[in-house]
């Protein structure tokens, strides 16, 4: 379970934070640090603080949330769920910690936003599910160590009755990396089908993009589905291209004439 | 639970820990914070910081833990459990908060010590029991903001399963200034009894005074028990004391004889 849990700082401000969060993951043993477009200052800050220890000095930066989570089979981004309508599905913190038990083979991503906003709409799009710890309506938001703290506690810390002898036919989600190219392949697709136009209506485009990320991190979509799905939309993307050409309907894809 | 609940923080240093406490506490929907042997500039800090809210608004501050803990019925203290032998029994944070969930009537007190040294043995003999939060053993101190906040997640906001329908004949704990009263009368009997003198073996005194504290509180002593306990007590030390100007054994204690 430590080994297999990355958490995701985006946009984190307060090196005090970034410091906490790093001492949180050792008191629970995670040490598998991201940040995405961290202020340089925040990082260098916390790294030079004194007992930063092991976590900061491993801490990895990248240059966007996708990046960041490509090598992972689960995306759970944090929010208090106050005013936003969700796009995906929203677990308290005790089903994510159950969700958590079903993946132990794979790598998951914990995102947390910064300190003032949180997560945008467009992390979240990379979420397969948002994750929420119940707090009292009047104060919703927590410090951002804090919420780690609670979050790693209930995630890797906090013993669970019978939690062995589970997870014997857990599913191999997709890595988010292969859903992103997943993604790349239908836009293709749409495009090519005249769904779609990036050029001429790009806003039009980019919302449905953003409905397609969304939708195949619903769909619980495996590796083995991926490559099947990539499969198929490479072969319809080759007879669209090829027909855009010749137009007879005639020719079949190379896959299937070899 | 939530109003049954106080957090007393024990020569707590660091305005921004006092503060995070207190943030924690108004997240899960705790107010009643206690202060002891604080450092006045700390807390008028934590105070004077922005969005500081109701909790240290209302905090109180005390001139010792047996006096913040007198109205409690359950006092448990938090320690990392490394290097001091324990003389109160050791609850994992899960078990404490089965513990607190059989505590609805009376107030329940959680103590932290300092950032630096923790509780004190004396502290700790305050204690009906000790939680710890499990942590990698490599990094186990946890900063105080940060443990406050996991324990009340675990204690509080946490949703436990079947929690309803429990604590029928759930016990009346006596409250820890009942405990000291009847800790009093009975050193007073021990001294009374030539068990102990305060005067001339002061240091054998203290040892005896606080293992009975310790004992006391590992009991599980109702309120109805120290009635009964402090009757007989006073009883007792009546007819010693008698005993010791007649000592004739012929005269009954006045409770008996009226």
């Amino acid at each position: 379970m430590h080994e297999s849990l990355a958490v995701v700082l985006v946009r984190a401000r307060n090196p005090l934070n970034v410091g906490a969060v790093a001492r949180a993951m050792q008191n629970f043993g995670v040490r598998d640090l991201r940040l995405v477009e961290v202020f340089e200052d925040s990082y260098r800050e916390a790294r030079s603080a004194v007992g930063a220890g092991i976590v900061l000095e491993q801490t990895r930066i990248f240059p966007s949330v996708a990046d960041a989570v490509a090598d992972c089979g689960l995306v759970l981004g944090t929010t208090t769920a106050r005013r936003r309508e969700l796009a995906q599905p929203l677990l308290e913190l005790e089903q994510a910690a159950l969700e958590l038990e079903q993946q132990r083979t794979q790598r998951v991503a914990l995102l947390f936003g910064s300190e003032k906003h949180g997560l945008t709409s467009a992390d979240l799009d990379m979420c397969h599910a948002l994750v929420r710890i119940r707090t009292a309506p009047e104060q919703p938001s927590m410090n951002l160590g804090q919420a780690a703290a609670v979050c790693l506690w209930e995630l890797v810390g906090r013993q669970r009755a019978a939690s062995a002898g589970r997870n014997q036919n857990s599913e191999t989600r997709a890595l988010s990396g292969q859903l992103d190219r997943l993604e790349g392949l239908l836009m293709d697709l749409l495009e090519a089908g005249g769904y779609l136009d990036r050029r001429v209506h790009a806003q039009t485009a980019a919302t449905t993009e953003q409905e397609l990320r969304r939708m195949l991190r619903r769909l619980h979509i495996t590796e083995q589905d991926t490559s099947v799905l990539m499969g198929m939309v490479r072969k319809l993307l080759w007879k669209l291209r090829a027909g855009g050409e010749e137009n007879t309907g005639s020719s079949s894809p190379p896959e299937r004439a070899s």
